[in-house]
């Protein structure tokens, strides 16, 4: 009997952790596995703004996935994804194809920029290792300048988008700026680095009493809010923004836009039904009228009952998907057991600020300051500990706690 | 009696050994001396390569200027010279003026574009601790653009000049490219570092063999020679070189003029009578009709006597004409003794390759590999023992020497 062909497209947390859960529970007999991905690592999306601010090198925050995986278990071939022939059971890839019985999309997000003007060209995005490395050393080689052109605008960074993101950028980018003061023999009162948000609040969503932790915590490290205000279009200068009627220009060498995200374009354009790159799956993580193809992570929309409104895509619900579908694909390729509906088990979420605080709410406690970082930490850790053992999270992980 | 003021303008090799002189031979009664400086440091210019091709931090190669000299007898002015008004003896500075009975002008080189069009514009210069860190971080950023951009050009590296500069500095960058290769995720054969010289030699007036010995290291390590070229223009996309009638374009990111040097600008603003912002100076070191003016370090043209051609301006020089021009501020302060012609005792000179190679002429020996490198570090650090005492030489000392 021929054995069935299990094709995971993307190594980011829901495809690593289907990928090495499916190794753990299906002998050699049982399926042939095989791990797609465009660069030879995994990293962690998590701690990219760490790396974007340059408070830690993305080599921390990279791991090869051959050092994962068991390779007598799971073939890993280094391709880009083209597209998907889902009625042919084929995945077209740049160097070549391969063929599926089952299918796991994990392709991740794309930075979403709903139209704005100039933003593609003259804003960076914190979306992977490359763009990471590209804005902290953007930032650096504009602080260079300085010394000789003294234009204050060398030493502007706007940071548009006031969500997860933007704010663990600002606070790492707080935190680095005494660093780069002295690197660069620049004058301190002239860094200046702007946050600008369209909804009326920080952190849309999220408790205001931590919130206002947060704000009060980057404003004492010199950061500026603009609350309310929209990014009109971003130029060579910097960005237009608009508050009301009240149009502004905000002239900045640097511009980080972390306002959006959208699930990968391939997925529409290889035929799935989806809104922004997300689809919407079945109870079993599957994309509607595929029974052979799972969605993990970014590009799977799963609704909350309790509200009716999507969650927002985080490590931790792709974590927690990538274990659902293993198990399903394991039942399939078995024939027997039952398969297992997709119930989000949300255990909370933390923002961290700089290494050694932040604000969260875990298990449904609000925590602050240092308790929050340390939580953050743990979090990380075990994500480690289930991709690899004690071993990765020694090798990996984020063990200097303060 | 009025106590005569000395003032010295510019930190550089030349000022910092005649201020270190003059404080040490003349006692806080007898006079009263300035050192003006644009910047709180002093650096070693002859370090600046390795900065530029981050090999070495610059804080390395700087020191604060109020670590070395005494402060009770010598006032450190950090400001930028204006104007010299040599007939009412004065000078005036950014933020103010100085009065002078004596005035020591070292304000250093220049980089000499010789006209070329877009140079100033388009190429970088290793002229001061701000020149250097800006190729430094230039490089690396156009680097981290390239996993995304894919542009070759943004790996190229153009060097207009192959004389001690271009060719110290070829050295430190061929050696780190693997560490940018690493660091950025390029692949190495897509680096192109690329050397071009108008002379029809490497080295001009270097003994053949040793310059054999440089060009074949450099080759080794993937340097591109263009001997016999000339750059006839820079623009944004990289350079226009002609080799007799052949045109080409060169495409590259970065591109850096070591090619040519000129006195500051300022001697010639000032009405002293110059060529290229060098002042022929008398046998004292003295500018040709003021007796109580003395050039220092590279705005000083000397004529070696053996083939009438200029001493080319070096460190080594610049330091001997310091513990002259102290030496005959001395007798005139003191209006007694002898003042001391100026003559050049040329101990050789020596070119690094690298941290741990180079070549070089020592006391009329040619020498080639480790003993130039560790030469080199010995003539280093002699410099800041002569400068700040075996403290300084700890402190700042290149004391690794393997």
């Amino acid at each position: 009997m021929r054995k069935p062909k299990i094709v995971i497209l993307g190594a980011g947390y829901g495809g690593m952790i289907t990928t090495v859960r499916l190794q753990k529970m299906l002998s050699v007999s049982e399926a042939e596995i095989t791990l797609v991905n465009n660069n030879s690592y995994h990293y962690q999306t998590t701690w990219l703004h760490e790396n974007a601010a340059g408070t830690l090198h993305h080599d921390k925050t990279r791991l090869e996935i051959k050092d994962v995986i068991d390779s007598s278990k799971v073939n890993f071939v280094q391709d880009t994804v083209v597209e998907i022939k889902s009625a042919e059971k084929r995945v077209i890839l740049h160097n070549g194809e391969l063929e599926y019985d089952y299918l796991v999309v994990g392709l991740g997000f794309e930075s979403e920029t709903f139209g704005i003007k100039g933003l593609k060209e003259h804003a960076f995005s914190i979306a992977n290792i490359n763009g990471a490395r590209q804005i902290r050393d953007h930032i650096e080689y504009m602080f260079s300048l300085y010394p000789t052109q003294k234009r204050d605008e060398l030493l502007t960074v706007v940071v548009g988008g006031a969500g997860f993101t933007g704010i663990e950028f600002l606070a790492e980018l707080a935190n680095r700026v005494p660093e780069l003061v002295a690197e660069y023999d620049v004058p301190r009162e002239k860094v200046r680095i702007i946050c600008v948000e369209a909804a009326p609040t920080v952190l849309p969503g999220f408790d205001p009493e931590l919130v206002e932790y947060a704000v009060k915590f980057l404003e004492k490290r010199g950061v500026e809010f603009r609350i309310g205000t929209a990014i009109k279009e971003a130029t060579e200068e910097g960005i237009i923004v608009a508050k009301g009627e009240e149009v502004e220009e905000i002239k900045a060498a640097t511009v980080v836009w972390a306002a959006g995200v959208r699930g990968n374009a391939l997925v529409e354009q290889s035929g799935f039904e989806a809104m922004r790159g997300r689809i919407k799956v079945d109870e079993y993580m599957r994309a509607p009228g595929h029974d052979d193809v799972f969605i993990v992570g970014d590009a799977a929309l799963i609704f909350n009952p309790e509200n009716d409104r999507p969650y927002p895509p985080t490590a931790q619900i792709a974590i927690q998907e990538g274990y659902t579908i293993a198990q399903n694909i394991a039942v399939m390729v078995r024939g027997k057991g039952e398969m297992k509906k997709f119930v989000f088990d949300n255990k909370g979420s933390v923002c961290s600020l700089g290494h050694d605080d932040g604000i969260g709410v875990v298990m449904g406690r609000k925590i602050v300051g240092w308790q929050a970082a340390f939580m953050k930490k743990v979090i990380d850790n075990r994500y480690l500990f289930l991709l690899g053992g004690p071993l990765l999270v020694l090798k990996k992980g984020k063990l200097k706690f303060f």
